[in-house]
């Protein structure tokens, strides 16, 4: 591998040669809900707890990932994972069943690409030969955590975004599969707090810490946002969204908006489902990489994307402390297998 | 790097360049008090709230880290951190004041030399030139948050571990200081469920995967115990370590008694400190692998030594609905540049 300031440039292209997608029933019903690998029917997943549910999400994403690739788990060297949950107990729990090595990973919803960054790395190095990395979220375990039991029937407003229920999950191997999307570079994100302390406007908490990344990729590698097919964040919502124009415009003179998706805007009917500010969670940006966008990089619809997935860092009980919420965001550069980016 | 069934060897040998270890008024009067940094002088550290004060330790560590080795944040390519609060806050609030690329790890009290080895992976590769392994833990805001608030005054079962006050962080430099401790190998756990259920026994839910761990390791290295100056757990306490014995001998017909240690063991007086059956927590492994055990290789008092650290993957939760301890168990293997092991 080599470093170029804050990138990281894999030598050998790390081929993701699958992927799965599980979501619940909200998303199902969305404008991508033909694009997963599963939609469950009931979002307690025939379970007892929402943790429990959560856990399911993650251990069958993972489970249709080892199907469609055919492999056992005992060919996977290891797992990269984690969850909004305490203790990341999504995954803990729903890998536990697994024989196969496992890395906690945390970075609240950047943790999707986070954990394909560290798979990446230990694959391009060889410490690995193939590895997994997988995420989860889901809305009615993650507001109970954070904020109300849903039985309170609290008005969330606005601003606020709804977790996503679902999970992806990604194979990544040293070994070239020709025509598979490739990883070709990687940015681990510096914790940026501009003070925000609102827990129910994670997009404005997040969106310095997106900017500070893209400006930061976009000059370590010396190209521009037209260079790319699409640049997407996940999941600033439509608040973090704008608020991420408006920084990388006044701070760093760049304008992403023609080229610019967030996955937080993907994944419902913003205006029918009644979701606020849109999607978030580690399941959101999970979920939509694992299915549409590696989908299309593998067709060579899509060429070269640049997924940076965002994480509010706050706590259960930093926001009751006075704290503000430190934000995040990891980058990684996704190629088709197809075309002249490889 | 090469890979060898689970073992993972590092073939430019990482440098550990510095170490620093920040504990709290009880560990600074055990036995290895002197060894310590630091020793705060109240383990609230002047702050309101014990999050806060446990946010202080590692970033006072990974201060101190910085002021030993001469090198500002901005020298450093990534941080590998992790704590056992929910949303690894000891580690995102700590580490938000430096300049550094974060990556969360979570691995429960596994996440000491869980960081380590995400860290030397890292630099091994040349994806960073100078990478920082830290974590943490409070024996008052773990109690809050996994047992009783102090203020309740629970009786702890003697099976009960105390969770350490402490941080312990490692710089891990790509370029060769011929004298400094390297890493040499490690092994990343499986997840290892035997059933147990009592969050007051931490030790006999964390002994099976420990026991996986080092034969794995053992196995895969073709070596034997008494190939190793010394074996340390972290942290097992009395309960677990008996139980690693037993399991060893049982399973696998191996006794490492010789040659072991544990952490939890180490870091009080058992019987004066009223400390039931030992340490426990991410700072008691890390606070005394970044102390004595690296001061040790490095006058080559020690010469190789293989860290396993274990983790109880519980959420706060997951007690309370009836599941049992998920255990793992990652193993590095360190060595002193001054002898034959470099």
């Amino acid at each position: 591998m080599k470093r170029k300031n804050n990138v990281i440039e894999f030598e050998n292209l790390p081929s993701i040669i699958s992927w799965s997608s599980v979501v619940g029933t909200t998303e199902g019903n969305g404008p991508l809900g033909n694009g997963f690998d599963m939609v469950v029917g009931d979002d307690m997943c025939g379970k007892e707890t929402w943790e429990e549910a959560e856990c399911f999400l993650q251990k069958t994403s993972i489970g249709i990932l080892l199907d469609k690739s055919k492999q056992s788990d005992t060919d996977i060297d290891g797992i990269y994972a984690g969850d909004l949950l305490n203790q990341c107990m999504g995954s803990g729990f729903g890998i536990r069943g697994y024989n196969i090595p496992f890395c906690g990973i945390y970075g609240a919803c950047s943790t999707s690409v986070l954990s394909m960054i560290q798979a990446s790395i230990s694959v391009d190095s060889g410490a690995m030969k193939k590895a997994i990395s997988s995420t989860s979220s889901h809305f009615c375990s993650a507001e109970k955590q954070f904020r109300f039991p849903l039985e309170y029937g609290g008005q969330r407003p606005p601003t606020a975004q709804r977790t996503v229920t679902g999970a992806g999950s990604a194979l990544i191997s040293f070994e070239s599969e020709k025509l598979c999307p490739k990883i070709k570079k990687a940015i681990i994100g510096k914790i940026t707090d501009k003070g925000v302390a609102d827990a129910n406007n994670m997009g404005a908490a997040m969106a310095p810490a997106a900017s500070r990344t893209i400006s930061d990729f976009l000059n370590d590698t010396n190209t521009r946002p037209e260079d790319y097919d699409l640049i997407l964040t996940g999941d600033l919502g439509k608040v973090g969204t704008s608020l991420l124009y408006e920084l990388m415009k006044k701070e760093y003179n760049i304008d992403i908006s023609a080229v610019h998706n967030d996955t937080g805007l993907m994944m419902y009917y913003l205006d029918e489902q009644d979701v606020h500010a849109g999607g978030s969670g580690c399941g959101c940006c999970g979920s939509i990489l694992c299915s549409k966008i590696l989908n299309e990089l593998n067709t060579g619809k899509l060429n070269n994307v640049l997924v940076v997935a965002t994480g509010a860092l706050l706590s259960t009980v930093s926001p009751f402390q006075g704290e503000s919420i430190p934000g995040i965001a990891h980058g990684i550069l996704l190629t088709s297998g197809r075309g002249q980016y490889e």
